[in-house]
């Protein structure tokens, strides 16, 4: 009866517990709006190269490792995710990126006509002083997304 | 059946047209997950206070005529804008506040156990250049209320 | 010696404690630099029209009387401010201008050809709790001058 | 003359030409002011357990090695960079930490008796997209350092 308010509901996961928490949340929200989900992940590949400008790399040609290792990775972690979610009627997509998060999640929300986009306030990296600080990808997914945002805090946070 | 996703949505409304297609996506959000509505004005003291140290005010005396305006048009506003939207089946609650708009709808928020905030992203001042910040109000929002919010953009731009 | 370091130095006031320290530091800045210095108040007529919008006017035609206020109290202020520094050699210009103050500042910072502002981290409307907020003034001009940007907190916060 | 003004300025470095370009800045008001400088540079060691735990590492031994290269190459990028610069009157010191950069600068201010922080705007991280975002790092230290923090915008947009 809801059909229509969102169609096409985008979810960047970090894996992180607030990303996770913003994906059920997401799978709620697409069932009672008969709405499909868009699970991605993006790679930060600018924050890796970023690290290897400064010295990660052993040699040079590891490079094609590294990003090896972290797509199959990335895979792993979006299956296990999937899995871990009881069976639902919701169709779940899965996508893989590799660039910054949020140029990334904003040319995927206009390229995928996403009406709603579902993401944890926090990312990974989130320690103690961190948290007064808004999750820098989620605002600038705000800022560009150009449709709805919905932030999830870190589970737990809601009840309080 | 979608019951429990949320219980209590908290609208906060400074009448701009972001915050009245915030309004209409809360209503239709409650709708499906049978959650109640509570709408809030923030009359922004904190504003008015330095507008009338920087000499708005032609006498002092006039300071509470000022408020007693600005809270009768508020009323007037929230009528308006709760008869603008179509009869629905939502129970929809209102209140009127004075302070700094962020801290009042955080203060709300916990007080009324709200579990999901639904606002504009961009407040009733956005001109042009404006555009690319993200609403600071919003902003604000989202680090302290303690639970998820749906930020709206500007209407229009969901479909661009 | 350090000549050419800095040649003009804006600094936008808003008369909060700030924004009269950050003036005070330019001063200091300007001497050691040989730089002038530009005093610039922006009457931030955005919120005055949102204001007004909301009911505070008891009859529009006041519109002019209260920018004619404001006006006036804004000259009043900057001559005061300009009276409350010991003379010094650094030379000193004035402007009052309308508007959004980060356009205005943005604007005035090309068009005279500014090399650093100077500003407040936080505006006349910080209370308790905002002080976590970086002054959102502020955080758009550091990212929309193209100049160096001085950012000075409250007084007595340095000592800390 | 202007002896007081500032004297210890902190200058956080990543080696992107805005951070070098922020260096350069702090040396020559340092030479004015007759400040000591003290270069620093923290290795993100929360963004490379983020990439270890989303499958960096070959092996999970390999986090030693990893932070000893890194920690080598900073030591290296820190030498060059106080190399590059004309031999200046200013003492120089320099400290390589590890952590999240704004918690680090932020302790190391306070620690330090720090009155001025010089830093880019943006740091290595910056894409063209990314441009019309304030460098989260900057807006945070801004927000913690407690003392006035100049920020300087990308080589060559200063002159514009």
């Amino acid at each position: 009866m809801a059909k229509g308010l969102f169609t096409k509901i985008l979810v960047p996961v970090d894996f992180s517990p607030c990303s996770v928490e913003a994906f059920r949340t997401a799978l709620s929200l697409a069932e009672v709006t008969q709405a499909d989900v868009l699970l991605i992940h993006v790679i930060d590949t600018t924050a890796l190269d970023a690290f290897n400008r400064l010295g990660l790399l052993a040699v040079p040609s590891d490079t094609a490792a590294q990003k090896r290792r972290l797509r199959h990775h990335a895979r792993l972690n979006v299956r296990q995710l999937l899995e871990s979610v009881s069976a639902s009627s919701v169709t779940v997509g899965r996508m893989i990126l590799e660039g910054a998060p949020f140029v990334e999640i904003a040319k995927t929300t206009r390229a995928e006509k996403v009406d709603l986009v579902v993401m944890g306030s926090y990312g990974g990296r989130a320690d103690r002083m961190d948290k007064i600080f808004f999750g820098s990808t989620a605002e600038k997914v705000v800022r560009t997304a150009g449709c709805p945002v919905l932030t999830v805090p870190l589970p737990g946070k809601t009840s309080r």
